[in-house]
């Protein structure tokens, strides 16, 4: 069996669950296809620590697929971002006490990685499986976004042929019970992401769907 | 066995399903607390066939209870309506083709009703269930409306003793798949309009709790 | 000169301003039509006091037009309402520390009042001048809500020929500096409410304008 | 005196005006600080011509300071970006009637170019004036996004030693008339791109401000 790593983030910011790591959990040791495994690993919620724990995962999975989940309270779809840009920008300090601002996640990185997940043919899936899905071209300058360069530019430097990227969740109910916003129960994300990962697995080039952002 | 009425709407604006209505039938011929059958009526979403609908049904079931469903989409939570007003102010045609503006639902009526359902109570189950929820103080002064106004006016002008009441749903995220708005999943709804209704039940007087909105 | 009544709120919730005030204060002593003269007052943000004021202020100045003004953060346009609800339900302290849930504004009164103000005219001449405006039908439960009761109720009871309503409006930029929020400058929002206090003075009897809600 | 370029965009999407290009033609000819006069140029909103016409500016005027203007409908605030990313992914035709989806702008352009104006230092200064500002961290993938790319990749391609940059700015009050979507008035958007110039102007280094994103 071929692995695929599939992360989800501690809780922060006073929340006491992360939706994305409930979502990665009832995906752990599922097979997909019947030659892959998942194995999800939880990551701290911040910048250092989450770089560290991620790249003993990979190291540990060899995957063949790496998807890190992310929690993006307000967004009302599961949304695959596109890219990932070489800054901490902290508006609130992580799960350590660190706050960066306007530092690079590394010094001679380039400024941005593209996901190499194809997230046309990923949101095209969780459409089709009425899971609401849309693009997203910005993962902000937070753990999520620093998680997500890290792992680029891991997969880069180490040269490995491992597709990767990363897709943030939005709340699930349990959080917004007498608050106005969006939220998808754990069901639903979870079999978002499932159709998402059949559509990594089986896509080698990615859809030409339109799914941009006039701004 | 007492009656409960619970009714949805027929698609309107230019959507293929209306969440109101996928709700209403899934709880049709369901007993609660051994002691009540629930009895699910679809109403056209039109001014006046929904209220001719309406009357029709609450004549032949004699309900103890009744809750009409409408589709707010946009909303991110179930909401209990607090008051009906006495106006139809259309921004569409409805599905008759109708587009009164400003015209009063009953020339002979009062400005406005309340609902006689337990609005707090209602919250508060649909909470402990993990659905979100709030109380709605506007209805809109669409076929929702009219339709809830009209409902307290029969119940009043019939002096029946039913509790009756409006409850606004989110779409659902086959509504929502390619825009960002928020949605719930039809089974988390049937689940909060479920525990709502045991609320009404068991509840003689309204809970105390603050719910109310600044504008 | 005959008289127009326009209040604003003190400032509440933890904001050092009150648009509704910095709107009101520069109408203050201001002519209309070479027929009306301006009065402003400025109310407390408390559900006694404010109704107090108001009817204070009313007496001595016996104005034909009435208009209370209060801040909707979060609103985007100018909106005059259309109804008041006889409840006041708080979801934080009024200025006096009270905060009523589920209670009466007068045990004795009806639901609800209807603004005698021409809100679809007004609508019209501000956006004649350029100014986002829209009818809204919830003034909330707070002390607008009971302030625009109180004031509709005071008018009933006393047989005033007074024509009496109350416009919600959004924040100042000043108040939105760093949070992504809808505003409007002060001598937009000034601008507007002069256009619809000469649409009020100019207008026996309402437009048939849809401006109507579906929820 | 030394010269600054502001650029703003013809309407598109349907819209009459384009409050970018409004903007920027107020500012046309102004002198800044007795060293530097603006010169605004309007673009076509189109991928191929817009980079055209603004390389063509460029060559003209030689700017020591460039900053292009574009409408983000639905956005509060001036929001200076700070990166923009190597695609185009049109969710419309571009008014030349070309829609490319996820082609890059540049064959052999890096992923991504930073802003090279001080963001910070911007929305700190427009925040300072009561201007409602914040970095923005997508500058979307149409014709906004790939003008902004081409400007940097032509400084760097050029050797310039211009500062260069691209701001969004939100609708005007005209647009919103009848919506409710935040909007700024055209004075309140000068006032603010006026500051946020001399900010740059006197700005070496940029200030260490948090103003990022979770996500």
């Amino acid at each position: 069996m071929r692995n695929i790593l599939i992360t989800g983030f501690e809780p922060f910011g006073g929340e006491v669950v992360n939706p994305s790591w409930e979502v990665a959990r009832h995906l752990d040791e599922r097979s997909l296809e019947d030659a892959y495994v998942i194995h999800a690993v939880q990551l701290p919620t911040a910048f250092h620590a989450a770089k560290m724990a991620l790249e003993l995962a990979i190291d540990r999975l060899l995957p063949e697929v790496i998807v890190c989940l992310g929690e993006a309270g307000g967004r009302a779809q599961l949304t695959p971002e596109r890219v990932a840009i070489n800054v901490m920008d902290a508006s609130i300090p992580d799960n350590e006490g660190d706050r960066p601002i306007d530092e690079p996640i590394d010094e001679a990185g380039p400024v941005a990685y593209w996901s190499t997940l194809p997230i046309k043919a990923m949101v095209t899936a969780m459409r089709a499986a009425n899971v609401p899905a849309a693009v997203s071209n910005t993962a902000g300058t937070y753990v999520c976004n620093s998680t997500f360069y890290a792992l680029m530019h891991y997969v880069s430097a180490q040269k490995l042929h491992t597709r990767a990227g990363f897709i943030h969740v939005p709340y699930m109910p349990e959080q917004t019970l007498a608050r106005s916003a969006p939220a998808l129960p754990v069901e639903t994300m979870v079999k978002g992401i499932i159709v998402a990962l059949q559509a990594v697995v089986q896509t080698a080039e990615d859809l030409p769907l339109a799914d941009g952002q006039t701004h």
